[in-house]
């Protein structure tokens, strides 16, 4: 930021709530009065260089107690900040202790860092002088008590699960691996497109998308209205015919007659109104119930878009055409699957990052690949090593130690051909696996497992699929059967992004299209890319909710998004 | 990154095409062979420093023009790294030149890069020594020619709109403000939440909002199988009864005549499975053609997410349930309005940036914008100034002076009820606006623009508004009149930012929802935030579209986002 211009907004904001004279270390929230407890218990020294400082804190009590016969309360206070609490410790003169003590009360107090007796787990503890507010909770009523829980049984307390210890350091993961991926990419000169969520491309010609409409909820305002003010019968519409004949002999008999300019010209303004009400009525009269429809289907003429329109599967297709014309750019956006999978592995909404490199083959797309995936794992345990701490001790001993591995390893290459022939070498050593093992069949997700896990025991790059299994737009290579593609596969999730790179030549691309049985006219417009000023070029798509659970060991999507999205559920 | 765990994949990548022996300045883009032609023209001396070296260039013949009577062609070559183009000079010997010279052609090119004879604009220029790849383009075709095309015929190109110099510009500036938010949020403590897109959360109780559906396509899907496999008649019911009661006889007649166990076995198999037929037939005649329904509407229990669900029009109730648990949160994702609105200020699908403070209430609210707003501004004045200057010299000569102003001016702070004397004072001295002026009214964008524009000619803060003008989470102030609500409106735009403290008290809140006829139990999961650890709270939403259009002076927000949505048109 320029020195001369920027005011000191954000300075003037960081004083803490000491007066200006005094000497302070710890800095407040710059718009709260609060001090993080992360700036307080997450220093190297656990806090205990702060002895003697006043501050102000804010959170929510994970646990408390009252001790000495209720002469004072033991809270363990956190506010999200990080996943350590801060041991607050109040006396009976300064508050009420038995509404402080429950699990999920919300206090904000004012008092003194003070280094806790000797032997005690804190580096520092804040005696209390000052209990500014209290948001009580009843113990007895509050749904997420201090007892375990499963994460099962927080997916039915959505609203309040940010509030346990596990889903809020997940919420931290989560927030530190997307701005790693903004800053990956912007590092190395990348544009962040924001692609269509809704769409008019129905560029997999699968049916599994979601439908975006207004056509319902205008059918059942037009029902309610008509029902509140029922469509004109034939007596009516009659009634109205016979209204403008009448008044049209009126006009004709005033004219004969050669009456005043002044009643020929009212006569004629009463005629008028008359068709008008005739053409209004006769109008109503052919409002229908139901859905528009037209020959017999959905009339999406008269949908908001004037045409049928999804929420999107994946932004690539769209992506390129900002690729073919800035060259390096990304989209980091929610796509949709409407698949009644009930899986652990499968959402209806999730978030995908795709990254598009002009003027780049297939390697460059591994090398992009590779070192995006080292960059957040060397992230997170730089910036979430506590929060990852939690993860290994509660859910995956092996998570850190698999982060490590990944940022520090380089990935194991092999073509598709070799991965299958390593896998039928397995299956004669005695290895079974369920699903059979064939050159031109996909890889299941227990193969894919066997080569990074067992074989390699590293991430793995798997590239150059046969055409057959892969989609239209990836590039044949020169042998006619295999396109430019590539999987990465990673231990504990098996494929983590699919990529290649893309067909650029106009007639190998339509002839692609043709092979597939797909139609070319939705796809003119991706040929024009083609057609004018073609480029190499490539890219790929990771999951990033796979990411996290490779990242956390956590084994259910569910648990990974904020607010999951599955078939019979979308709470909120 | 930590020194010893990371392996120096960005550093590998980045190396030159020179061979490592040759000393080298400029760096190869690190998922490319090229070099990013920013990282030419754009240093200070404008790439003069360079002079010597061998690079590798890829991009589009934005103008080219054969000189010399054909011995060579001067090229305009832009890769989107920056609004600035390379000169290009390639000889007749090194390629044909007539496929070179049309705007739009993508090239890829390698030689060296030599100082221009004095009194030339560039500082640089590349001579080409070999031409590496030619994506053509047949200038009669190419939609995009290069004259100068306004914005309107553009978006009907909306594939090949990027290649524009404007498009391109915006879509850097729009990166850079998405990157900048993200920044701002991260470097104060704030955890980017993603919020849901799919909803079932009708929280504004209005009908503008999307509906996401499979009903319609199920009722597609059975249709087309009734077509292809018709439903069983009536003839095919009494058949199918018929020889249920067949089979039975026969069961009953081998009993009776104590036929063999296999005989009767056989038999009863043969019973049960007519009646299984007779049960297919009969489901299969109650399918009915159009929309699941029940009780003569939409039946959503058969829906995807079993209920009727939406595209959200905010995130803010939803990340209100983070705030009140890790305390600083902030969205950044689509939003959408199903309104039939056909202006220049409105889309069915944009961006919003929501962020939600904990411990913090309206003024800690409004330091929070004022601050975000700056650090905008700033960030495009140090990182985009020369996609900002094409702004100015083609759409709006004000536009960098604007963010300087608004940059370092503090943002004036008015109550509304100040506001509209103000405006009052306006009229009685001749001012002249369209919308009344009154208390208890909302401001209109007229009376915003002159209270930015004219009165202060700078931002302007508004706050504590009536509460019947205001959603029903807003906070009451002590005077039982106005909430703690404020926007921000900034000159060009009008209103920029919309944000309260929110209602924490469980009390106060029921009766708003009560006042203003909202039902109260979609509400419950969100009184639970109140009823369990309250905590003060605010936040507030940006229009992301808003601000772009604030920064770069373009008139139409559907210029300022790549794919635009509204009534009629969603083009890809």
């Amino acid at each position: 930021m320029g020195d001369n211009i920027t005011p000191p907004v954000s300075k003037l904001a960081a004083a803490t709530i000491n007066d200006a004279a005094s000497s302070s270390l710890v800095l407040k929230h710059p718009f709260s009065d609060r001090v993080p407890i992360q700036s307080i218990v997450s220093r190297p020294d656990g806090g205990a260089g702060l002895a003697g400082q006043r501050v102000r804190v804010g959170g929510w009590v994970k646990t408390g107690r009252e001790q000495g016969k209720g002469a004072f309360a033991f809270l363990e206070v956190n506010d999200g900040s990080c996943p350590a609490n801060l041991q607050v410790i109040v006396d009976a003169a300064v508050a009420d202790l038995g509404t402080l003590v429950y699990t999920g009360t919300c206090v904000s107090v004012e008092g003194v860092l003070k280094l806790p007796p000797d032997g005690t787990k804190q580096k520092i503890e804040l005696r209390v002088e000052q209990v500014l507010h209290v948001g009580p909770t009843d113990p007895v009523k509050y749904p997420i008590p201090k007892t375990k829980l499963t994460l099962e049984f927080l997916r039915d307390h959505i609203h309040l699960r940010p509030r346990t210890n596990t889903i809020a350091a997940i919420a931290r993961i989560r927030n530190a691996l997307a701005f790693a991926t903004h800053s990956f990419f912007q590092e190395h000169g990348f544009l962040y497109i924001h692609t269509p969520i809704i769409t008019t491309s129905d560029c997999e010609g699968a049916g599994e998308m979601f439908q975006v409409t207004t056509l319902i909820s205008e059918s059942e305002k037009l029902e309610k209205e008509l029902r509140e003010n029922p469509p004109p019968s034939e007596a009516d519409i009659e009634a109205a015919k016979l209204a403008v004949k009448e008044k049209g002999e009126v006009v004709a008999l005033l004219k004969s007659a050669k009456a005043s300019k002044e009643e020929v010209s009212a006569s004629v303004a009463e005629y008028n109104k008359a068709k008008e009400n005739l053409s209004r009525v006769e109008e109503r009269s052919k409002l229908k119930l139901g859905l528009a429809q037209k020959d017999g289907k959905a009339d999406y003429a008269l949908d908001f878009f004037a045409r049928q329109a999804f929420l999107t599967v994946s932004g690539q297709l769209q992506v390129e055409t900002y690729a073919c014309a800035v060259s390096s750019v990304y989209t980091f956006g929610p796509t949709f699957r409407a698949e009644h999978s009930h899986t652990s592995r499968h959402l209806a909404e999730f978030w995908m990052v795709e990254p598009e490199i002009a003027f780049a083959d297939l390697k460059d797309d591994m090398n992009c690949a590779e070192a995006y995936v080292k960059y957040m794992c060397q992230w997170l345990l730089d910036k979430c090593l506590d929060d990852m701490e939690l993860m290994a001790k509660l859910y995956d001993r092996s998570c850190i130690d698999r982060l490590r591995m990944v940022a520090s390893t380089l990935f194991e290459r092999i073509s598709y051909t070799e991965a299958v022939q390593l896998l039928e070498e397995a299956v004669r050593k005695g290895k079974r696996f369920e699903n059979k093992v064939e050159w031109g069949i996909d890889l299941a997700s227990e193969h894919e497992r066997y080569l990074t896990e067992d074989i390699f025991k590293r991430p793995v790059i798997v590239y150059n699929y046969p055409k057959g299994i892969k989609a239209f737009y990836m590039r044949l290579n020169d042998d006619s059967k295999t396109v430019a593609a590539m999987d990465i596969l990673v231990p504990k999730v098996g494929e983590l992004i699919g990529g290649s790179q893309r067909e650029e030549r106009l007639d190998f691309i339509k002839q692609r299209i043709g092979e597939m049985g797909l139609p070319i006219e939705p796809y003119e417009w991706y040929l024009d890319l083609r057609r004018f000023g073609t480029v190499k070029h490539c890219g790929f798509g990771l999951g990033f909710e796979r990411m996290i659970l490779f990242a956390t060991g956590i084994d259910n999507i569910r648990d990974v998004i904020p607010f999951p999205r599955y078939p019979g559920r979308a709470d909120l």
